[in-house]
């Protein structure tokens, strides 16, 4: 029996409830999708607790689950994982944050915490931060999408456990104070940092312009959400497989990047609601030619259930269905492919929840179980019973017979 | 999206097997119970292994892993749930005992384990052996009903490793003894306050009454199952929910005095085949105005199992059916309803089973799927899977939009 390969495609947020204003219908109930359809009928299909029953993922802590890494061992804040998303290598020892470009008066009292939402020059900026020395710290410095930033202090002896310079609403910034005593020397590092960045920031050509302009400067970073990487074995060592993904969004093209997986650019893979589907297919197709996991996150269902925009869930539904039947068209039989989501996103409540989400796995010769749909609750009739996040990568490698025995 | 309340209704041991000389049925199968299969058909419906597969639960570990709290860490003994229930405050240190008032003879053997099921004077007994000082060791005691008490012992030093004073049949008197070193004092204490009450009983006018009448007398005290109180978090600190029970045993309304609920008397409620259910009812829709989470436990189904009686079983069955008629007839819409049981003690065996008990929950705009009866097999084929009695509250909570997120 020849190793086969493994295809995940997570759509973020798909799962939901029954909704009462259109027939007490889901939205993947209520929408047209033959090839969801087609996978669930020619596969095992179950339901999923990402996490644990009745605990809410997050996105950050769904996906390390979904990858087959404890997110209770493994996740300490997400810093590390944004940092990772902009391409700063997080390693043992450092410690990231997520900072906002932010706008302070002279009594260092924040005005705009977002720097009027900065657009452009950003990248200018963070030139001029990055890579500062403090006392054997290092600090290195990269700008995010509009006034999102990230910061990751490298040097020996520092301790994730420190407060948030930001102080989340208008107000004055914070002193960083170390939670343990261990953390002193990283809340000193950082209050320096922030300090001199104030100092840099505030003479800088890109905010003498705003300034001209009647823009509020982004004369100061406001870090928060510190986090230090525990040991994350990559997958290519955990399970001998060679790993990439289509992703848009940074922060699971973060995690991604953490678990060791080779994440290119797509052209058009924004993780919007204009999302490039076609794209995402034709990505994913090429990437399972060198590679023997690829997995796809579609963001676009979450999107639409934060605007509790229910018609709007139902063509994201459509739009998946249609890249996945561009990708089941061309797809080699020796790829295993399962399709699940990270958590639900009911469009009644706006945020996630904690109900499970829908799995089916197609493929491979492995076992098919009667169910015709794709939804809620077909898949929970399925032969793949209830099962947890963590129990996925375990599951596929064995229908790919890719799995370790124990014992003889 | 508010969040919503949350009503629990545990039907003690309801759950059942097939009976051969009822056409293969279980009293739940053979009972006619409309507002029980309406909540089936509203919900989504499961199978739970209350403690886990293949372990038989007990009503009080049963209750503790149902109200989200592993027995395996806080049940030490069922002495501080009797004495709990009986209304004695049972604090860390203190260690408490489930007592037997027995009858022995000169040579300190035994001759009735229940002083011949006395019903009178008990409490008399009682007030002559409480508050007793041994040794700095505090010994409050008080009678349950018929021939039961409950002993607790309060100070400092006091370990609940100690073996039985009672011989479980019909011989000597046992000396307790240490099973560790540390439990030493407490076991010396026991000794000392048996042997006192002794003193005490054999002189005391109830037992001079029963001689003159031909009665076996109470002239001593058995204690047995000493246990000890781990830290039990209150689920009004543990959930953020204000939390009242209806139940009638005294067992039961111990664990949720332990767990900080609110246990009022319901008159007619008692714990028995003869219980109110209407008193139920109306007590369950009250407790849920000032409340978050209210419990409801129905023991009849298992008194019935224990007598071995399949028709009256099913009696029970269709009673419960209308308690929860009435309940469902005035039940505001903000509230998630689940039915299910503590154990299953099937009529065939007369105790306590390992069998997987049916669970249904509705309500709050939450998933539905399909099933039409509750019953031990429909339930199986539900959304919920199998789940385990520790999923219970938090799957709850997470339908009423209660859940906590981890990760972002």
């Amino acid at each position: 029996m020849t190793e086969k390969k493994l295809l995940l495609i997570v759509c973020d947020g798909l799962s939901d409830r029954p909704a009462a204003e259109f027939d007490m219908k889901t939205p993947l109930q209520a929408a047209r999708k033959p090839a969801l359809d087609a996978l669930a009928r020619h596969g095992i299909n179950g339901i999923m607790d990402v996490i644990a029953p009745g605990v809410i993922p997050g996105s950050d802590t769904a996906h390390l689950a979904l990858f087959g890494y404890d997110p209770y061992k493994v996740y300490s804040g997400r810093g590390p994982i944004e940092a990772a998303g902009a391409g700063i290598p997080v390693l043992k020892g450092d410690v990231a944050f997520r900072c906002n470009f932010a706008t302070v008066d002279k009594s260092m009292k924040v005005t705009d915490r977002r720097a009027g939402r900065i657009k452009t020059g950003t990248n200018e900026l963070a030139q001029a931060l990055t890579d500062m020395n403090i006392d054997g710290v290092r600090a290195v410095f990269k700008e995010g999408s509009e006034h999102r930033a990230v910061l990751v202090l490298k040097g020996a002896g520092l301790d994730h456990r420190v407060s948030d310079v930001d102080p989340h609403s208008e107000g004055k910034v914070r002193q960083s104070e170390a939670l343990v005593p261990e953390a002193r020397k990283t809340a000193e590092a950082l209050n320096e940092f922030v300090r001199k960045a104030h100092e840099i920031l505030s003479e800088h050509p890109v905010n003498r312009e705003r300034i001209k302009k009647g823009l509020p400067p982004a004369n100061i970073v406001l870090p928060r959400g510190a986090g230090s990487i525990n040991e994350l074995e990559p997958m290519a060592a955990k399970y001998g497989l060679r790993c990439a993904a289509v992703a848009g969004v940074t922060l699971v093209r973060g995690i991604c990047r953490m678990v060791g997986m080779d994440v290119p650019d797509v052209r058009g893979a924004t993780g919007g609601l204009d999302t490039d589907y076609a794209a995402k297919a034709a990505a994913a197709l090429s990437l399972l030619k060198e590679n023997d996991f690829v997995f796809v996150n579609v963001k676009a269902g979450d999107v639409a259930s934060h605007d509790g925009d229910f018609r709007m869930k139902v063509r994201v539904v459509e739009s998946i269905d249609m890249m996945l039947g561009m990708i089941l068209n061309d797809l080699p039989d020796n790829v295993i492919i399962a399709v699940t989501c990270d958590h639900s996103t009911p469009v009644s409540v706006k945020e996630h929840s904690a109900d499970p989400v829908p799995l089916a796995i197609s493929g491979g010769g492995g076992r098919f179980d009667g169910v015709k749909e794709f939804d809620e609750i077909s898949a929970a009739s399925g032969a793949l019973g209830r099962i947890r996040g963590m129990d996925l990568m375990p599951i596929m490698l064995g229908m790919a017979d890719r799995a370790k025995k124990f014992g003889s």
